[in-house]
């Protein structure tokens, strides 16, 4: 599935279960914060080296992979909920940011 | 472009700017939850009504989709020091949420 | 107990658990992030409204409350490790936000 | 002045400015968090080893204190518009965690 499927899927998901009320943006943004906090928790006390060993570790990985889907699924329902095309958004960011830090 | 082109061209751009060697996984994720914030600051003192109208309003919008890419940049770049396939990542963490949160 | 007690109390708390090596600032504020997204989790889904009335329910309000000492005993003990006096530092912060924000 | 009398003196300076319908706990909440991602913003790209000498640079450490104070100042709001008092919370908070965590 590439990205517009799995948005779909994530706006049908939520609509089965009465939760659309809940998607407006703001509340999309604080749930999505939420998930990259405890995104964040996995890595709050380690070196960068344990850090770096951990994320690479097949099964120490996986509940961080977990987390890092929780946000792209919360960002995919918030682009859903706006209209936003992610990849064109990305895409757009990339060349200002190609602008504002000019390769040396 | 697709994920995986944005990745690379994410990577190559990074690349050019000696940029690498701070893209360690916790350095990556800090950077996120700051550009996550950031996004969150667009919404913080509006009431939900304002905020949906915020984010439907073409120009006052702009800078709202700038931070969602400013996360979706490094959340493809954290990806790929880590070698995880989002797409997949998504999918798989759908279908434990199918488990978890049944259908009525 | 004043703040520079409970200070010192959470130190000697953290050193007799062997927690120090871990106090860095840097680990410290992503603690502190995390238990700050905690207390946030608490109000995602609901009407502001329903969020004024939660937080002065008395039982609904307890973990909000134990989620503030969260983040705020990270706040003093990265007070401490950075020796900052954190009731001038509000007072010299609020000084320059009466130059920035002038009182109508 | 202690924190009862910070926390009056934040009430009146958001009073002045009428600031005060924006406070509602979840405004306050989200507003807070954004404060904390500019507090971590400092650290992001450091070493363990930079941040702490960076923390304790006389000069580079004048924003951080700023950014300690502004997340410290919606807090004390935030306690204020709930009625919690911060230092009895973190001593509830501390006898809790004497329980969860026993010193070895």
């Amino acid at each position: 599935m590439d990205l517009p499927e799995l948005t779909a899927e994530i706006r049908a998901f939520a609509e089965a279960r009465d939760w659309l009320p809940y998607h407006s943006p703001k509340n999309l943004v604080m749930a999505m914060s939420v998930e990259m906090a405890e995104l964040l928790e996995h890595f709050q006390w380690l070196t960068p080296e344990q850090a770096t060993a951990m994320a690479h570790d097949p099964v120490r990985r996986v509940p961080v992979e977990e987390e890092m889907a929780d946000v792209l699924i919360y960002m995919l329902r918030l682009a859903d909920v706006l209209g936003v095309d992610v990849e064109a958004a990305i895409r757009d960011k990339m060349a200002k940011n190609a602008l504002k830090y000019p390769a040396p």
